[in-house]
């Protein structure tokens, strides 16, 4: 690869600019080596055992947990806005968004986004105030899990449901799929799923949002495109793949002669391995507990396969310290309260909109432009017309 | 702002990634000093005004410059995707679309596309080889100025209409709007314009495209966050504004009053100064040259227009060397040829698209994601929960 020159300077970095602060951040960190994420400073995994989504929420959109005054003005607030209804022209068109059909699991989510947007009138940000920001990103997250689940049932071939803002979230969002009131235990463990995948460094998703809004453009675009980010794979977000490995593997006998050949011939684990974490990843463990409290024999397979794993690929691949990641237990946690597996990934979705809506109005405060450069590393240029 | 050590290694740059390297690209190179831009080596100007937009084209998605043989070979290609008709769900959620209404001139454009991809089951790109992303792109490009029209359309309460692939692009897109067969010179200076804004360097919609890339999510994914970024105001890509500006001067004689007062108050003059251009854009240039073949009154004024303004900005803004950029003269074109002014964003979008899509191949076989990291400036981690 030869680089030409060219007549501006040019900083140069690792590839996929790894390391690089790209901007500041007060809403949180990943440690990867120790493990260790929190938001505003709060240990995420402590907020997802001992907070509800609603006072992370109120974390992530005013800055601190609220006091017992403050939860019940912001579930005030959220119960508003969770009522109010879709857009007509939203409405109509999901069952053809549906009818669309698509090859990943957010194709969906982010054409119903984007016309939620477009139907809500969303200006530029770089013309809105602080405050408008902040209410059409809780516009959206609050009518992402409504999409989510009408997409789902308008492709039954089932009635789209409203949504019942007098339960909380997890449970809201559980009934608008299933159609029946949750147990209360599985809408508590998604709960914590969805609080614990909110936010995550600058994954590749919340990256987009952020470059995305960093050019001014409407909240909806920032969102629509980072849902398209997190439906790369390489992002790492499919809990439903960890799961149909476990469905291949079949059974606990099975699993070093599933395993190995793979590992071998230099397949990923779907589910094991992480682009930061070095050590144990904190969620895994979390969903791990969790998966464990609504037990039953999947998660005693699980955990099977887990160890298994873990020690061929220690075997395998010394040095790489390849654990579970947060796709392996949170794929089992769903799959027992009872998500239909095309959902998971749209899960993800509806809780990681918290963060990108936050990161939108952080970088709109920040209020530069994402704009790095290219090398040209093509022949030398002017060349004649041939 | 206190930066907070973490554990992980964090690479310095300067703030909105400026100047840093986030790619290397063998499509074309920017020279902000020079003026100079250019596609494979040639000059994009020359390209403009001595090619077709299907000869360009086909050098992004080839490589080189077609010969007879290739070009009409390409052209075949080119006729049969256009010719490929939208997906019934598409053209059935245009006049949905159209009435969601929006804020901005892109976001109809965003859910057509959103839809489109979904519709043709674009997998994640992670999953295909080269032709089949070449062949998703060339569909989305091809798609997107019977969208543009199509929504244009239906949203005027007009029928929208099929494109004639036995016409050129630029022929069948005017008439695909305006309904009749256009002037040959409109056309001409329509395709000249779409030829100059195919690519230019790593503004934000081509970077948002790579990274949404990186993740191998799908190429719709990826053309729809960058319309997403294109719709920012500071992506520079509005260039109905420049002529709003024309029109509220209204009179060369009211230049001066209209100009000097909002420079020293410190607002930007739409339609001057560029990121990366520090001398003539020289696809302002281009347009400049474009509109004064079509000529009439409204090239005059612009002319005035512009001296003034860079006089004026000269006086007051010494050094920062601020001239006319691609909007300028590119709406002036673009409102000879006819197109309604909302078009304007949307035309630029179905040019810049034939680089967003090349952009991707190219990042699909680099196959590193872009992920940068943040800095976590708040509150020192952990706390106790309160």
């Amino acid at each position: 690869m030869s680089a030409t020159p060219t007549s501006d300077p040019a900083i140069e970095v690792p590839r996929g600019l790894k390391g690089v602060i790209a901007a500041d951040t007060a809403l949180g960190d990943v440690r990867g080596r120790e493990g260790f994420y929190h938001y505003r400073q709060y240990s995420a995994v402590e907020l997802a055992e001992h907070r509800s989504l609603d006072e992370v929420w109120h974390l992530f959109v005013e800055g601190d947990l609220p006091s017992a005054e403050q939860l019940r003005a912001f579930r005030a607030r959220v119960a508003a806005v969770r009522a109010e209804p879709l857009p007509p022209v939203v409405l109509d068109a999901l069952p053809l968004i549906a009818r669309a059909g698509a090859a990943g699991p957010l194709d969906g989510l982010r054409s119903a986004v984007s016309l939620l947007a477009a139907a809500e009138g969303f200006a530029p940000v770089i013309d809105l105030d602080r405050e408008t920001i902040v209410a059409q990103g809780m516009r959206v997250v609050a009518a992402m899990p409504a999409l989510a689940a009408g997409l789902w049932r308008a492709g039954q071939g089932l009635d789209v449901l409203a949504p019942d803002p007098s339960l909380d979230w997890p449970t809201d969002y559980l009934r608008m799929i299933g159609g029946a009131t949750p147990k209360p235990e599985h809408a508590r463990a998604v709960e914590r799923y969805l609080i614990a995948t909110i936010d995550h460094g600058f994954n590749a998703s919340t990256f987009t949002a952020r470059v995305i809004a960093s050019t001014g453009a409407d909240v909806g675009a920032a969102i629509v495109g980072a849902i398209g980010a997190l439906s790369g794979p390489l992002h790492g977000g499919a809990p439903s793949r960890a799961l149909d490995t476990l469905d291949a593997i079949g059974s606990p006998d099975r699993v070093d002669e599933w395993v190995r050949p793979r590992v071998e011939a230099g397949e990923k684990m779907m589910g094991f391995g992480h682009a930061v974490y070095r050590t144990q990843d904190p969620r895994s463990e979390l969903m791990h507990r969790t998966a464990a409290e609504l037990g039953g024999d999947l998660v005693d397979f699980a955990e099977v396969v887990e160890r298994r794993v873990v020690e061929i690929l220690a075997e395998l691949k010394p040095g790489r310290e390849l654990y579970a990641n947060v796709e392996f237990y949170a794929g089992v946690v769903m799959e027992l309260a009872g998500l239909p597996r095309e959902m998971f990934t749209p899960t993800f979705a509806t809780s990681r909109a918290i963060g990108w809506a936050a990161h939108v109005v952080e970088q709109v405060e920040d209020g530069k432009i994402i704009r790095p450069s290219a090398r040209y590393v093509g022949p030398p240029a002017p060349a004649p017309l041939p």
